[in-house]
């Protein structure tokens, strides 16, 4: 059902109906591309907020990313009509509208493009999708090809809907001298002063074409009549009416009679997208239909290059050769890129979350480096001076603070230190600890070890009388938000993840050389673990919390949400789990909450609402932080079981992280294996026919915690201030993996392999055997690496 | 196409396609549903804001109701798929999602009931919707029977959809115990304060049968399937599979398998609505279902008998019978069942704008002259001291401003007098004039009369050197928003309607004894008129206003938005234009803003923004305020045009209004004549194509002044202090006509005929002829009114 070609770099899906969300992405600086195998579509730009120039067919409400969105038959896609003018016959690419089964079909993933492959009564058909790398466009080829023996009468009909524009104006008409649908609007507004802000927005959406087509329509309804969209009147004519759209729902639909010889093709070019108005579309198109390059390539294709030039700047620092070739592929080719995805555009937010905007940065300094220091800067110039964190970074002069962002959460400081130690591992560059970064609304400044610093001494001072962590209206779960609107209630997870953040910050004070700074956080690190085993360990697991009144939940007497994950993978990581305890949660985390598509956030998941826990009650059971496969805890887990030697128990949930481990699987989860979703449906023990399904968004934190799991854990190839540490945690079914890192500079072509008879790792560069498994001096230049790590 | 039947009580249309959003409405105190005739359906509920309980497929925005929406085939409706299991045949009443032509089709609007008569492949069928009085929900009724000679083994499949209820959660499941398809979901929140108010809300849907269904399916994918709404996957199954829907967009859908013989029919009851819990739901299949009333009636039948009687409430006081039966038609059924709507609904709103409120009141005066009474004490408690009145009246404890209400509008003053001066004429309720109200915000009270001349006052009060009221962010026009924001621009509207307010207040102070306030009101109102003959007449008609820049608009030089209706209808109404200045004005009102859908409120539209006048010149040209006939402004006009004797215009104008003429002005308009609605389409000289098209919305001040124009100007039936003031304006191709007239506990059979010979009205009272076309000394009682005019 699925093929990964060419060398990986694609993938390929051969049903539109077995996988009927699947779907792939694109993005730029501009915008991003979320796109159906059935031709449905989601993309957004931004001006500065996100916005659609392809909207649903009714009035659509504004908000953040959804998971599982359903698709129908009106949803903004984009479509091709193809009729055959002597049978008559009809049917639609890629799939959608019609959904006429297809004599073939190929829905082709790749990198820097999207591609359906359809042969249908003898006409084959390419369609590809590409963008610019900064504008806002798409960029669509549609070839054609006549593969039977006689001449065919054939039309095609581009069918790009727009959907409801605005109630305040939308209209639409065939502009003869653009050669392009131009459809207009005005972004709906009442407020007086809203009109500075409106009057700037690009409110036209266009489809410009490169050749003259023999008819159009710009009125929705007109075309598809009483057909229907399966069978829109519009196609029954001979020509399409030439309508517009007179504050209509709009749409671009052109036709382009032709006659195809046997083995003849014809290919024609697109390019649809949002404008200011039409003198800007006047140049879209003479830059892309009619100037050519000093090398004679046409600016479609020329952009085109150059988007191929900047997706492959996503690489990441690892390349792998595995027993298992679909993690090869997935790691070498589609993690960094969901990387680098959420580098790049900050998931299409003005005020990223500060716990996402900081993970997200974590993933950023394995690829761009420069991005991810200059992140660090920009966060902690919007500290407070007492220490406390905002709970969204600005990254926009007009960016307010919207959504999710208005609700306190305690937990932003943590998110400093923890990933800085990764950008500190891969780039040495403790230099960044001296920078002198201002706070937020005064005129004072710090170094970024003194902001840090501060960071960890509020989250040090926000706690209890038992020394644990308060936890307001949420911590890393943004919907717990009624276990301490009082004031008292505290966080379980909090207070370990202030643990961690605490070791993990007297850690880079030791390799900064402020040694009494690391005793002290190191100290009050052991305190935290302490208040922890004190009150929230439950005989068998670590509770989530106590509230308000006093009740700790997250135990065994609850009903429901009596065991939740993150208590477990961050007392892992806190330390405060000792090795008995260890054993005791990784195997009530077995029992209660792995699934064959991972391990769950929390179950049983909630059926009603509990009061003291709060809105993460109300979520569907199942669905995102109420007890779903969320990935981004998972990921958290992960990283415990290999911070602390778990090897086996690390591989085995990672790789349920991957959608397709077989086809049944992959049926049920719904999505190809080219990015991670934030979830997967959970309550596995409460309603087995929906678990496992994707949520399809792949806007999530979970991406660069499991590309850090591969470099710290699985093939422990971990930068630190010394050197690269060699560490592999290789599952025992592997006997040897091939890994090109790169690092500092140097590349190192690295081979584990295992070796009977040793007991502990064995290192050698170019040769030469090491001390310790740890190369220091890196130094630029290419280096073989040989490692052995004992047979088990 | 269409037919009045039941005496007019219904209308009928005969075809789905040729007005295929023609719809009707019903509603009470508790909701509204606007129901198209092939199924599509709006419907809300109050809680306190309006709410839906079928969605949308895709996240929809909340917006205050929108012209002319468009229908797709996802579009919430209520449907019922009818499969012959022999032949396969299947098709869909009352025409949607399967759109097959039908033998016979007729969409029948009542008054308190929808119903569709429809005949397919011999199978008969009824469907009827009708909604209890006091409570949201909808009872459906299906009947089917056989019309054929053989048995026929058939399955009926209601489909009503739900839709994306939430993406917190939304599920739903057959619950065997109610007979119901339950579907349950939380309204999204994000912050903790919101948990108060959605805890409360109705977040569940259900479909209550009366018979136990033969097979269900709740998750809409499943039933649908690739198949498509034109043909369900799950059809074609012997049986629907009983799903549920889990974190997936939920549908009503059952199945009934039955055998009919050669006439036999079967008939099946359904309710669906909004519940806050299942015992709620239980409840209402115990009342609806299982009850019985003494007489032997199903609940479900006294409950549409109530509403029978609920609807038949909103008579109104004019029963008439002219040559011009569509005219009768809709005066005497649908024109005072609208203005029941929207004294019973307040539009669905909390907060209905000042200026709405006081004219849906003028309304209800004619109707429930309590419920008039009550406003006009409500509104008045809102003013503020210095005597301006907010932008909205806040009618529910938990009401906020909203939407255009955050706006500041200065005409809202205006509207007391000459909305009370209908309510004082049509009861003679001058003790009204001497409650004591309080003011907004403060412990001071005042008679009601003390209140409206501090509001006349506020009016006087608020005018620039030049003596013209300023505008502000607007004045009836909602969107004029930039003609004023700095203070100095002035409306030519709104010192005419002052110019009116001041004059009516005038007269009611004279008629409430209080002569000096006359006359002071007097004076006032003849400065206004001066200073806009001043400022304002433009050598033809009147301009609309000056801007902040002193920049006069609404005049020749205009390219756009040369003329507007309003100060043209007002000035008739001020005083301000004499007989040669009416007469210029009439004739440029014909020449430049007349068409045959009515009269539009300026022209030309505006094609682009115009930043001295503003937001209204974005709106799509032709389209509400932008050059639409809207019809509010309409009846200003003809008002004017009965009040100066221009009888003839004014008929013209005013028939213009009813859609129907013939049947292409039916199909040009694309609604029933079952009420007025907002606009027409406007633009006729710039786009011809899309003029007169209905925006199919119910809500409109236009419905109460259209009444008044009846009573005051064509049928000449106006009350005043000293009793029933007969002057018919009838148009001249008139000789006779008959009017039912329900007067202060009197009815009046009146009947007006034009006499030769005779120069003035002659009035016979049960046969005594009259000194003056004055009916004093109002008793109880039936009376015979003969009243002779003149021919000419």
């Amino acid at each position: 059902m699925i093929q990964p070609v060419e060398n990986g770099a694609r993938l390929e899906l051969n049903s539109p109906i077995k996988l009927p969300n699947a779907s792939a992405f694109l993005w730029n600086r501009k915008m991003m591309v979320h796109m159906n195998c059935r031709g449905y579509t989601v993309a957004q730009f931004m001006q500065p907020e996100p916005s659609k120039y392809a909207h649903a067919p009714n009035l659509e409400a504004k908000t953040f990313m959804q998971p599982e969105q359903p698709y129908y038959a009106h949803h903004p896609g984009r479509f091709f009509y193809i009729k055959d003018e002597e049978s008559k016959e009809l049917f639609s690419a890629p799939y959608a509208p019609i959904k006429k089964p297809l004599d073939s079909y190929i829905f082709s993933a790749g990198k820097s493009d999207i591609l359906w492959k359809i042969e249908h009564d003898g006409l084959y058909i390419e369609m590809r999708l590409s963008l610019p790398s900064n504008e806002a466009l798409e960029q669509w080829s549609f070839t054609i090809k006549n593969n039977t023996p006689i001449t065919r009468k054939i039309s095609i009909y581009p069918y790009f809907p727009v959907g409801y524009m605005s109630w305040m104006n939308q209209s639409g008409e065939y502009n003869e001298n653009l050669n392009a649908i131009v459809c207009s609007s005005i972004t709906p507004y009442q407020k007086y002063k809203e009109y500075d802000r409106i009057k700037t927005l690009k409110d036209k959406t266009y489809l410009l074409a490169d050749t003259v087509p023999t008819s159009w329509e710009v009125n929705q309804a007109a075309f598809e009549g009483e057909g229907g969209l399966h069978n829109p009147t519009g196609i029954a004519g001979i020509e399409l009416l030439k309508g517009d759209a007179r504050y209509e729902t709009p749409a671009c639909v052109l036709q382009y009679r032709l006659e195809l010889e046997p083995e003849q093709e014809k290919t024609y070019r697109f390019l649809f997208g949002p404008a200011k108005d039409e003198t800007e579309i006047a140049d879209i198109g003479k830059r892309y239909f009619n100037d050519t390059a000093e090398n004679g390539a046409s600016g479609f294709d020329t952009v085109k290059q150059e988007y191929d030039n900047y997706i492959s700047k996503g690489k990441g620092c690892l390349q792998i050769k595995t027993p298992d070739p679909a993690l090869d592929n997935f790691v070498n080719h589609w993690l960094p890129r969901q990387i680098y995805y959420h580098g790049e555009t900050n998931r299409l937010s003005t005020d990223p979350q500060t716990r996402n905007y900081l993970q997200d940065n974590m993933g950023t300094g394995y690829i761009q480096k420069e991005v991810a220091r200059q992140a660090y800067i920009t966060a902690l110039s919007q500290q407070e001076e007492n220490g406390a964190m905002p709970d969204g970074i600005l990254i926009h002069e007009d960016a307010v603070l919207k959504y999710i962002n208005q609700v306190p959460h305690t937990d932003h400081c943590v998110w400093l230190p923890v990933c800085l130690k990764a950008y500190l591992d891969e780039t040495n560059d403790y230099g960044l600890l001296q920078e002198i970064v201002p706070f937020a609304n005064t005129k004072k400044t710090a170094t970024v070890a003194e902001h840090i610093s501060l960071a960890m001494l509020w989250l040090y001072t926000t706690r209890d009388e038992r020394g644990l962590n308060f936890i307001e209206q949420g911590d890393w779960c943004d919907p717990m938000n009624m276990v301490g609107p009082k004031g008292k209630g505290v966080s379980g997870w909090l207070s370990m993840g202030t643990a961690y953040a605490l070791k993990t910050w007297a850690g880079i004070c030791r390799n900064n050389n402020t040694i009494a700074l690391a005793e002290e956080f190191s100290k009050k690190a052991a305190e935290l673990n302490s208040a922890i085993n004190t009150h929230l360990w439950d005989g068998n697991w670590y509770a989530r919390g106590i509230t308000d009144d006093n009740v700790v939940f997250g135990v065994k007497k609850d009903p429901e949400g009596r065991i939740f994950l993150n208590t477990q993978g961050w007392a892992l990581l806190s330390g405060c789990a000792d090795e008995e305890k260890s054993k005791k949660i990784i195997a009530a985390v077995q029992n209660e909450l792995e699934t064959p598509y991972g391990v769950e956030m929390l179950a049983p998941s909630f059926t009603k609402m509990r009061k003291d826990v709060g809105r993460v009650t109300q979520k569907h059971p199942g669905s995102a932080e109420n007890g779903a496969v969320y990935n981004h805890a998972a990921t958290f887990y992960i990283f415990g079981l290999y911070t602390t030697g778990h090897t086996e128990k690390a591989y085995e949930v990672l790789r349920k992280m991957i959608p397709g481990q077989d086809e049944t699987d992959l049926v049920q989860r719904g999505q190809l294996p080219v990015f991670i979703p934030n979830y997967y449906r959970g309550a596995y023990r409460q309603f087995p026919r929906t678990a496992g399904r994707s949520s399809q968004l792949f806007n999530t934190g979970a991406a660069p915690w499991f590309y850090r799991c591969l470099i710290d854990g699985l093939f422990g190839l971990r930068g630190d201030i010394d050197g690269l540490h060699i560490n592999p945690q290789l599952p025992k079914e592997w006997d040897r993996v091939e890994v090109l890192r790169q690092f500092r500079g140097a590349t190192y072509k690295v081979n584990i392999q295992r070796e009977a008879g040793i007991s502990k790792t064995i290192v050698a560069v170019n040769g030469q055997i090491l001390e310790s498994p740890v190369i220091t001096n890196i130094e630029k230049g290419i280096f073989d690496v040989d490692v052995r790590i004992p047979k088990v």
